[in-house]
């Protein structure tokens, strides 16, 4: 009887996909020993370098003031340097005509450079049609919003139910999920055999203490997020760049120490330690 | 005992809006005899002020290709030549730090010039916040996103029902929303009086016949979503701008028929025809 898939290394798992960019994404966490991504929420493009060359992976760029194309030819530049992958956070959420354009064109051509984006299933399949026809030519992957780390948050219940219902109709393009917890076999008909299915699980709400913010977010520490939940790769944005982008070596400590504590919460459930 | 609100006409209703971006839409709808919003999902920004000379009020800045600031003052000076508003159909989705940085900052700045935008209720409360700490003190206007015209959209039921509860307890910022019918009402507790409650409905998905595309948008007429659903602003995108967009004639002729459509469908709501 084969495990449950997060009991499996990182490694073991790349065989369960087809899209590349999961097997990517699985290869290069366990080469680095990092379920590390860290997402960089600031509007100046020299903090945003700065901080990503002291780091790693993860922004949003429409928050980027002065976007332009060589500042995406720097990013990949440092991505080569660094080893990492891009995900661009952009949580599409419009109709598929929309989402094709918003994907592929626009200031931030967003297809043509980030390894990995997600969407909120609320407007149905049509989101993941509308995306997949841009991404998947170009061996993109996409996460689905199957639930927020936010007070309040409407993605419970039927509705997560639903979006793995989504994603299990589109395993070449979705590889998973932003999620609080496993989502193998959630929603799954009775007559479906979902034992074997492995979705990538990428949760942020993140922080070494467990607390919150002044604007609903809730957060979990490393080892809640990856060792009792389950999660895969964990986010985390304000807790490591903090409130001064600036204080580079700061950032590069903390950064470690998240990595550190998802890397052991990982070995820890997969019995590698 | 008062009428139901959308019987009214929109000059009426002022009133029972504090906002000043929703007196400001009501002012403009009842001076230019208009209930017509053009959606312009186009790539090409001449395309862009070609299409917005010819009709009015309504795009995706994300997917104009070259955005820049100086394109924003080309199209602040065809707001005031026309006498129209800008509604950033932005769609954010975020917890509430991310859409404040996305709605005032980026390339796209969309707060300094967009008198209206949207926002999905999934984060929860927190996404009214974040977006009302940038917007309100502009006098910007929020709609929420509380049902979608999509196959197989998850903003149905209790989804549906917290939208408007979410929307009821920020009705300075909050002035209505993206949905296919009135919600005055809607979710309210049974010892709450909603009786003369008020929200702008704009909705998507309308077309001269009703049919759908093949990426799952499904159209009604006009008549069927101001007169049948009491909608209160028809969004209509491709069935004006079709194909070409530099079919500038075509497209002004069009928009015209959406407009004597949608305007005779409100003046026999409200019997005043």
């Amino acid at each position: 009887m084969p495990s449950s898939p997060h009991t499996q290394s990182y490694a073991a798992r790349i065989k369960h996909f087809t899209n590349p960019t999961a097997k990517l994404i699985l290869e290069t966490m366990e080469r680095k020993k990092s379920n590390l991504a860290v997402s960089v929420d600031v509007t100046d493009p020299n903090d945003l370098l700065a901080i990503i060359d002291a780091v790693g992976p993860h922004t949003h760029v429409d928050i980027v003031e002065n976007f332009s194309y060589s500042l995406i030819e720097s990013l990949q530049g440092l991505a080569a340097k660094h080893d990492f992958l891009y995900f661009e956070d952009r949580k599409f959420a419009d109709i598929g005509n929309t989402v094709a354009l918003q994907y592929s064109s626009g200031v931030h051509k967003i297809a043509s450079w980030s390894h990995l984006t997600n969407a909120h299933p609320v407007p149905g399949p049509s989101i993941i049609k509308g995306l997949s026809s841009v991404g998947l030519p170009l061996g993109r992957g996409l996460l689905l919003l199957a639930e927020m780390s936010t007070q309040g948050s409407l993605a419970v219940g039927a509705y997560t139910e639903e979006a793995v219902r989504m994603a299990r109709q589109h395993r070449d393009f979705v590889i998973g999920f932003i999620a609080q917890r496993r989502m193998d076999g959630i929603g799954a008909e009775k007559e479906e055999d979902a034992s074997e299915e492995d979705f990538l699980i990428l949760t942020p709400g993140i922080g070494l203490e467990s607390k919150g913010d002044n604007m609903g977010q809730q957060y979990r520490t490393p080892h809640e997020a990856v060792y009792v939940s389950g999660c895969d790769v964990i986010i985390v944005g304000r807790g490591i760049y903090g409130t001064d982008p600036k204080a580079v070596s700061t950032i590069a400590a903390k950064a470690e120490r998240y990595m550190a504590e998802g890397w052991a919460a990982y070995l820890a459930r997969t019995g590698q330690q």
